[in-house]
């Protein structure tokens, strides 16, 4: 089974934007979850393979249930560009 | 942040609710997803904290969205439960 998309950047950006919607920053996130700000800067960023536990404590965090992380869009596509 | 409740057993047995209900057999999960089949036995019990690429690579197997997967409930309760 292959993907038709990257799902790494798919959930750094959603999460992005979801923080965003909320007027949280990157480094009120870490601090909030516990997570270290360089590494949910490079889950932003598509760079790092977050797990089960993280999208969860992210999740819990924001508030929202640990499904809506994943409400990305899954078409095939450029994930490359901005 | 600490979490109420073990994502990893609800996101398994969740997991494992969802195959049934498609009729799949653990055996052709694994073999669809490429994922070896101990790795799906143990996902599916809780004992792994499976990362979000694999999640995507199961729901697509499931032909379901990623976010479908972890439909599961965040309340507090016992996970140790059958």
């Amino acid at each position: 089974m292959e993907l038709d998309y990257d799902p790494l950047k798919r959930f750094g950006r959603h999460l992005a934007a979801q923080r965003r919607s909320q007027g949280m920053s990157q480094e009120r996130l870490a601090l909030e979850s516990g997570l270290a700000r360089s590494y949910v800067s490079a889950v932003e960023r598509g760079l790092r393979n977050v797990s089960l536990k993280n999208i969860c404590l992210l999740a819990e965090t924001l508030d929202v249930p640990p499904a809506r992380l994943l409400e990305f869009s899954t078409a095939p596509g450029a994930d490359d560009s901005a």
